[in-house]
C-alpha cells in the first residue's frame, strides 16, 4: 500500500524542469526538490525513452536529496512534456476551465522501477479558438488553493510572465479566455540578435535610478506603440549618450509597458489584476503598472507561491485523479 | 579639366554598395554601375584604408563595365559611410531639412590616383532630437526631382520601407520630422531567432492566395496590436494546420500592418502618402494600407526612381557642391 500523504510533482516546461516531492493532509509541504534547465526543447523532440531516462535519474536524486528510501509515489506531470515536442502529447482541454480541474484531461501511465510502480499522472493544456496553455492552468488551480489568495483568485485577470507571458481571463473560479504575449522571448530576441544589441548589456546592473528609465520606456510604448519606439534604443546612445546598462532597463520598459498597456486597455477598472511570476520579473511587471498610473487593483502573489505554484496544483488536482474512473484503464 | 557632365555616386549603407558612373545635362543616365552586398558592416568599423581600398577597387570596375578610360570625375558618398561605423563620420544636419539640400553638412577630400585626384564629397545624415536618417534625405533629394513626383513629395509622408523603415514628414518640400521603424529587422529576428521559426517558411512561395493571410495579419495587429498577436503566428499551425509559407505571409502582415496603422494613426487624410522601397516591400505595404482600408491617398514612386534616388539625390546636390565656398579648404 502506498502512503499517500506523498506525492511526486513533475512541472516539465520549455526551458526547465522542477520535480518535487510532497508530503501533507490538506496542503503540501516540499520534502525534497530538484530543479534543472532540462526543459523539453533539450530532448529529441517527443522521444519517450528519453524523458523516462531522464526522469528515473531525477526520482533517484530526489529521494536521496530527501534522506529517504525510494517508493513508488504516484508522479504527476504538466507542462510542455505534454505538447507535440514532449514526451506525451495529450489532446487539450477546452474552454471555459473550471479550476477545480474537473475539466483537465488526464493521462496514466505506469513506471516501473526495483523498488515498485509509479503510477504517471499526465495533466493536458488548455486550448481557446486561438491559443493554448501548457502548465499555467494548473498553477492557477494551485494558486487558487492558498486561502489568502483566494478572494483574487475567484473573479480577476491573472498575469503570468515569462518567455511566453500568459494573460488569464477569470471569472468565479473559471478560465474564460487568455491570451499569449511574445514579451520575454521578444526582449531576448531582440537584446541578442538585433542591431540594438550594440546599444545594450545583457546583465544591466544600472540600480535604482536605472529604473526610472525602464518607466521612460514603459509609458513611452503606452503612448508612442512598441514597434515606433524600438530605435530610441539606439538613439538613447547615440544621440543621447545613455549608457548601455541603464539602456537595457528602458529597452525591458519599452517591451513590458506594451504588455502591460495591453492588459490595461482590454480589463478595465475594476477587474483585479493578479500579478504572478518569477520575483524580479514580477516587480518589472509591476513598476510598469505603477509607470501607467495603476496600483490600487494590481495584486502580488508571494513568491513563496509562484515558485511551486505548479506542485500546488498537483496536489489540488489529486483528489479528481484519485477518483477518475478511467484511472485503471491504461 | 574634369568633364563635368560625369560624377560618380556611391550609395554605401549597412548592408549594400552602390556604385553609379552618371552622366548628363539636367538629368543623368546611368552609364554604369557597380553593386555589391559589401555595406559598412561588411568592413572593420571606422577603417579609412579599408573603405578606400574597396572604393578604388570598385572604381576602378565600374570604368572597366563603362568601357570608359578612369577619368578622376568626382565622388559623392551617402549612407551609414557618415557614421560612427564608416569611412567618415559626420556630424548631422538638423530639421527642418530642406530637400534643395541646403542644410546638408558636406565634407571633402580627395582621392589620389595615378589618372589623377578624385574629389570626395561625403554627405551627412539627419537627426530630431531622438532619431537620425543616414542616405534617405539623399534619396528624397533625388525623388523630388523628379517631374512626375514632385507635387507628391512636396508635402506629403514619405514612407521608406527596409530593414529600418523610415517615416517621414515633408511640408513644403523640406523634411519636417522623421521616425524610424524597425520593421524589417523585427520580421528577420522573429523568422530567424524566435519560437516562431518553427511555424513559418523563410522563402515563402504561396502566390497570391497566400496573401490573404498577409491582410488578415495586417487586420490583426491593427486592430489588437502586434505583441498581442505575435503568439498567433505558433497557434496559426498548432491549432488551425495553416501551412508554414502561408504563415510567413501572415507574419509579415502582422509586422507591416503595425507599422501602417501608425502611420494612418499620425497621418489622417487627407496627408499624401508616398510609398518608396523596393518593389517586392513596396508591393506589401501597398497592400496594407488597402486592408486597412486606404487607398486613395497612397502613391507609389516607381521602382525606375527607388532603384537609383541616392544617384538622383547626388546629382542633385552638384550645383550646391559646386557652389560651395568651402569646398576648396580641405
Amino acid at each position: 500500500m502506498i502512503d499517500n500523504s506523498f506525492l511526486i510533482s513533475c512541472d516539465w516546461g520549455t526551458s526547465a524542469f522542477r520535480l518535487r516531492l510532497l508530503q501533507g493532509k490538506d496542503s503540501p509541504t516540499i520534502v525534497a526538490e530538484r530543479c534543472s534547465p532540462r526543459g523539453i526543447l533539450t530532448f529529441p523532440a517527443g522521444d519517450a525513452d528519453e524523458f523516462q531516462d531522464y526522469l528515473i535519474l531525477e526520482l533517484d536524486r530526489l529521494f536521496r536529496a530527501a534522506k529517504l528510501s525510494r517508493e513508488p509515489f504516484p508522479v504527476y506531470l504538466s507542462g510542455m512534456i505534454t505538447s507535440t515536442l514532449g514526451w506525451k502529447e495529450l489532446p487539450y482541454a477546452d474552454l471555459p476551465y473550471p479550476l477545480e480541474g474537473t475539466r483537465a484531461v488526464l493521462a496514466y501511465t505506469l513506471l516501473q522501477r526495483v523498488y515498485g510502480t509509479h503510477e504517471l499522472v499526465f495533466i493536458s493544456g488548455v486550448r481557446s479558438k486561438e491559443d493554448v496553455l501548457r502548465g499555467e492552468e494548473t498553477e492557477l488551480i494551485g494558486i487558487l488553493r492558498e486561502p489568502t489568495l483566494r478572494k483574487w483568485v475567484s473573479s480577476c485577470v491573472a498575469v503570468l510572465p515569462g518567455t511566453h507571458s500568459k494573460v488569464i481571463e477569470i471569472l468565479d473560479k473559471t478560465i474564460l479566455n487568455f491570451r499569449t504575449y511574445l514579451t520575454g522571448e521578444l526582449f531576448d530576441v531582440l537584446l541578442q540578435n538585433s542591431i540594438l544589441k550594440h546599444s545594450v548589456q545583457p546583465e544591466p546592473n544600472a540600480g535604482e535610478a536605472g529604473l526610472e528609465f525602464f518607466d521612460t520606456g514603459a509609458r513611452r510604448a503606452a503612448s508612442e506603440g512598441l514597434l515606433d519606439s524600438l530605435f530610441t534604443v539606439r538613439t538613447n546612445v547615440v544621440l543621447k549618450g545613455l549608457p548601455r546598462d541603464v539602456n537595457t532597463l528602458y529597452l525591458s520598459g519599452l517591451v513590458i509597458g506594451t504588455e502591460v498597456h495591453s492588459i490595461l486597455k482590454r480589463f478595465p477598472a475594476p477587474t483585479p489584476i493578479l500579478l504572478g511570476g518569477k520575483a524580479s520579473l514580477q516587480s518589472l511587471y509591476a513598476r510598469a503598472f505603477r509607470a501607467l498610473g495603476e496600483t490600487s487593483r494590481v495584486h502580488a502573489v508571494p513568491e513563496e507561491v509562484t515558485s511551486i505554484a505548479a506542485a500546488l496544483g498537483h496536489w489540488g488536482l489529486r483528489p479528481l485523479v484519485e477518483q477518475d474512473p478511467f484511472r485503471s484503464a491504461s
